[in-house]
């Protein structure tokens, strides 16, 4: 086990009418002038926008909006969201939806003390980003889609719209949020597509930390085996009956601790799978989960060819594979065994032909995830351009 | 699910030569005044006494001392403590040890700020507690001991010499330490026993958050669950070889998580075990983890007549127990299967006489609970007087 920092001091908020709760969550964490930041029309229509300002004017908050976040969120919102902060001077931003909304935010947080375009934190040049943040600006978050983790977690993802460059951030000591209101009610609505595009997400958040080559970290594999075990079975509840609060609950809890470190404990994790998929969502504007559920398989298939091991371990112990004592074999199927479930249980693509691709351009999304990651991938497995050709083209 | 919040803000630092942090972490953390709080000889004798005060000096901050706290933490202390610290008006607590010397801490830090003996924070008159504290010094811990899980947690337990009451505070909010430096390696030369005892203490910490009638609680289940299956795995290896490095780092990672309630999410746990166990180690002075191994599986036996579900499952999910369709059947195998466990592989004992109790006074500790707790003690199962006893004598 390997030395490391566990540090998630988000203040979870969990459970039915909680974002009641946001007016005297934000006067705690000491705001004083928020800035709301949302996407699309649902949490106006539903009321959730509404029920939020309430809570603010009764908290005595002064506060300012800016909604229109997209999904797969883009830089040139943040700037938009960056020159009315500017105007306002917030001393807290309040994200209210899910990943995307929340990356915006944490995007105009440290972009918010930083002289230049806020860009530089998330650029890559030579192997290295351009400019570092050292401030952000506190912020609060009422979640509406569990998916991402952004809610626990220090990270940021935004893409570029000129250079097509998908590519995030992470400050897990000034980006956490200090705290996230999650009422699982709020999800009842979610359609199946985004339900499930959710789990794949959680999955893999999961995944990309329990594939490693660290040796002796028991406690984080089998923290990461249970989070498996308990999404699937709520999942399947889900598709049966999107109206199941207790599955809602269950899987909204689960994408959080997937993504605020429960497992990365000691370990050097493997996130190739998801800069393997940012090329694809940043170039045909796919949903980021549903994309996941097509590369995940593939890269488990190509692994357990390559490096069977913990692919074994995970067919055994989360995905019903008998242990037949061949490693590469009982890997195999348990790669194939979660593609099976992703299509048949939770209706995702897993191929490009089912997300809608017909025809991708494989050569342009290698090309760019070599020249974003360098010549190889670590982690895992060492990838170098063949090796995620291959990748790419067993998802074909 | 039940509404819940999940608040666990301790900057966990982990790994190999760790306390030479300790002084920039408490910089961080806003102190210059620190008082260091100590047990017996063994953090003088080890050099890590030597070695937390001159990463104090190097980073240029103030401090005064009080060594002796002993196991199973005592009023007298706390007032020695908090004695000094009126005098040397501290402005950050520093306990270096175990469970004993962070709940001695934490008492004192509570205690600090209120106006009256700190007694009556923890003492209980008509069921409620006497005093409520509202402010604590905020403290960072240095632990050698892992076992209590007090590095994570916001509780503190302290046994009142005179009328011998042994009784927890729980401030979730206000007494979660701001940092804990864990360095396994501090951890390497505990002897079987204290290993062992730990052990019993981390598992008991989960179990009593997992047997819950609350439904639907899967995701803290599964984690519960894999936390048991690392931990017997790694205990194993501890007592084949106590010098097995990465079995201590999976040891004491599990012993914070078993107590910051990672596994407690949306349910109603059920402490009656350790209230059962209190009654014993207040009176005849035992360790308390061994005195956990002593009564837990009495409680599981009792449980598996009266409610034997949540006992079932652990049974098949943890203890190797072949579902054979017959829960009560079942979950008395877990009970036996565990009690089992803690004897033949931790070398705990799992019965009074064990413990060297001989003749134990049944009579005084079920009257004493009883007083303390209530005539039923609420729970997984509720207890009258005659339940109890009836797990008092499984456990002859």
């Amino acid at each position: 086990m390997n030395n490391f920092t566990f540090y998630s001091p988000t203040e979870f908020v969990f459970g039915r009418s909680t974002e009641s709760l946001v007016g005297e969550l934000c006067l705690k964490h000491g705001a004083s002038r928020v800035m709301i930041i949302y996407g699309g029309g649902s949490v106006v229509r539903s009321g959730l926008l509404d029920r939020v300002k309430s809570a603010l004017t009764a908290a005595g908050i002064a506060f300012t909006e800016m909604g229109g976040v997209q999904p797969n969120p883009i830089d040139t919102k943040v700037r938009e969201g960056l020159e009315i902060a500017r105007e306002f001077k917030p001393d807290f931003l309040l994200p209210v939806g899910g990943g995307s909304v929340i990356d915006t935010a944490k995007a105009m947080a440290v972009g918010y003390y930083y002289d230049g375009d806020f860009w530089d934190l998330y650029e890559v040049v030579d192997g290295k980003k351009k400019a570092t943040g050292t401030r952000a600006l506190p912020l609060g978050v009422v979640l509406t889609i569990p998916a991402a983790g952004s809610e626990g977690s220090g990270n940021s993802v935004i893409t570029n719209t000129t250079t097509k460059v998908k590519v995030g951030i992470r400050y897990p000591m000034i980006l956490r949020p200090k705290f996230a209101v999650m009422n699982p009610e709020l999800t009842m609505t979610l359609p199946e597509w985004q339900t499930a595009s959710g789990v794949s997400d959680m999955m893999a958040h999961i995944l990309e930390r329990y594939l490693s080559n660290t040796p002796d970290v028991q406690i984080g594999d089998r923290l990461a085996e249970g989070m498996l075990l308990a999404i699937m079975e709520n999942a399947e509840k889900l598709i049966a009956d999107p109206q199941n609060y207790e599955a809602r609950a269950n899987i909204m809890w689960s994408a959080t601790i997937a993504h605020n470190d429960t497992c990365s404990i000691g370990r050097v994790e493997d996130w190739n799978s998801h800069a393997m998929e940012h090329e694809i969502s940043a170039e045909y504007d796919v949903t980021h989960g549903a994309g996941l559920a097509v590369i995940f398989p593939a890269f488990l298939q190509y692994g357990a060819k390559h490096n069977p091991h913990k692919i074994a371990q995970l067919g055994h112990r989360v995905l019903g594979v008998a242990n037949s004592g061949d490693e590469a074999a009982d890997a195999m199927a348990g790669a194939l065994a979660l593609k099976t479930w992703f299509h048949d249980k939770l209706h995702m693509p897993v191929t490009f032909a089912q997300l809608g691709i017909e025809n991708p351009n494989l050569e342009l999304l290698n090309e760019r995830l070599h020249k974003l990651k360098g010549d190889v991938l670590k982690g895992y497995m060492d990838l170098d351009a063949a090796a995620t050709m291959e990748i790419y083209k067993l998802a074909l």
